[in-house]
């Protein structure tokens, strides 16, 4: 079982009605913890927050210059994108300098995530593929990394192919545990996701934050990608999506890549801090939008201006079909310890 | 805070992905506690799970007969619906009946919750209205409550209204609790909603299960408004909804209704018991299914081919994008004991 507490709650009237529980851990580039909620080591999957450092090795390899990416490109690449038409431009673009299409991508299909591209798709009578699935970008990205490598692209899922291996031994390096502590399972595109503790997670987030303690080719290589995600926020989410708005907000202050079932991911980069939290129930909407920015708010990572753009996700009060105010979003843990 | 346990965790390989929390009282007619997980007097609310007591004093005051209500119309106000045509046409006959139509509603309006029928009325170049709102069954009961009384109708919100008064009067009797202990607050279509302990709101769903030990007219209004939901259920819910599909497989030995933030209620008619159950973070989708179907299992409501039917919202493993099995929905509760 998990070891957390509650983060958030909704209020109806005076009346608790909703708890959002978790854990949160914010750790320095050394792996210090420097504030928690609830079990800092709980260890659960990254899913999609692993995507800047499933990334990385293309970058550190000298692929990315090899084959001419651009920063909007590397963006994609570490994106759980909602399919709109420019994320799935960008994809089929990095394909094309691959010398590949669509039918190399193994991350299954589904559709579009952002409803009007998903209504868009269904008007124009084109059914949804492998390129609007969230994970196109990333899939592009290793099957660079394979070529890069001169390695066999069919099996690029297999955890024991060369580039899936060299994945994980980054991830472990970033975040500071042995690579065999490492639990694997299947995400659900299909590439092994990675189980570590959030401390762990965190650390690895440090190091996009702060990459100085590593030599080259790694420090260009994370700044890299930490300002293509900050540079091109829209190609990490889209519209209306929380990674997105973050980063554009933030600025060049903050790096985040959410993951499935209520995990964030975060770099301060003013602070050289890495945070990395879960929800317990996977909740991915109103809890973990309201527990993210409370941790930007509590950390200072943001500004006013920054936190009043956010304010949509952020927590308080709601209103019903009426527009009548009925209960209230709250934040229930405190960082400042 | 509540104090709830885990009830169903999902596994992704071998690892804990996603635990979801929450409390059950399944009580006798007579209020006694006879299994339980969690706090089995946890106090929030009933939210739609109230709907049934909403709709009991029209039927026990005649007003039912009054205006001629059928078995079909009496389910669609005891609904959380999902907009779709029949819906729409059922809840535009009772206003008919009344000599009202959709201005008289005060539940606001949202699209249908069921994406089909919301996708054809805005292929139709249409708006919903009121009618579409998954509570406007339940409102024209209200207008029904308000002329049956001869009372005024544009107050049919206010809590000091007197058909609210005896709404909640009536669930407190069939809860057996003082009114006075209720909590009230505003609900998403702006009715009054009643917090109450989890046993107090199973010992009501107990009433609705076997109504014996009342008096006429509660016996005979108890029944009908059970029978009604089981006959129709699918005005109760809807195409790919859980309690219409419960009470579809069930054949008439369940009652059962959903209500917002994870709440859902159950007579279970051969046993003369009443379930409630909240799921502490709000869940209303795979958490919250299999907990419902697995507290059924468990208390053996349901033959083995009414489970087989309801497979799609019980535990079990569960697939990724490519069709590869990566994980698993486990209920973790026993309410054998």
């Amino acid at each position: 079982m998990f070891d957390t507490v509650p983060l958030a709650q909704v209020t109806r009237g005076s009346q608790l009605e909703v708890i959002y529980r978790g854990a949160i851990a914010v750790v320095n580039t050394h792996g210090e913890l420097v504030a928690s909620a609830g079990d800092p080591n709980l260890t659960t999957f990254l899913r999609s927050s692993a995507k800047p450092f499933q990334l990385l090795p293309l970058v550190e390899s000298g692929g990315a210059d090899r084959f001419g990416f651009s920063e909007r490109e590397l963006a994609v690449m570490a994106a759980s994108h909602n399919g709109e038409e420019f994320h799935v431009e960008a994809v089929t673009g990095i394909l094309q300098r691959l010398g590949l299409d669509v039918n190399a991508l193994q991350c299954g299909t589904h559709a579009p995530a952002y409803a009007p591209a998903a209504r868009a798709l269904e008007d124009a009578g084109q059914q949804p593929n492998a390129l609007h699935n969230n994970c196109s970008g990333k899939h592009s990205g290793m099957l660079a990394q394979c070529l890069g490598r001169k390695l066999p692209i069919e099996s690029y899922l297999d955890p024991q192919h060369p580039i899936q291996i060299t994945i994980k031994q980054t991830l472990a390096e970033l975040a500071g545990i042995p690579p065999d502590s490492i639990e694997l399972a299947t995400d659900g595109c299909s590439v092994p996701t990675f189980a570590i503790p959030l401390t762990a997670s965190a650390r690895a987030f440090a190091q996009l934050a702060d990459p100085s303690q590593w030599s080259e080719p790694r420090r260009s290589a994370l700044h890299r990608v930490a300002s293509a995600m900050m540079a091109y926020p829209e190609m990490v989410g889209g519209t209306q999506r929380l990674d997105t708005d973050v980063m554009r907000a933030g600025k060049g202050r903050v790096v985040v890549k959410g993951g499935a079932e209520g995990y964030y991911g975060m770099g301060i980069l003013p602070l050289g801090l890495g945070v990395a939290l879960k929800l317990e129930d996977g909740d991915a909407g109103r809890g973990r939008n309201a527990v993210v920015i409370e941790v930007l708010r509590q950390l200072g990572a943001l500004d006013d201006d920054s936190l009043v753009a956010l304010q949509r996700y952020a927590a308080g009060p709601f209103k019903n079909h009426r527009g009548l105010t009925v209960g209230q979003v709250q934040p229930c843990f405190d960082l400042t310890h």
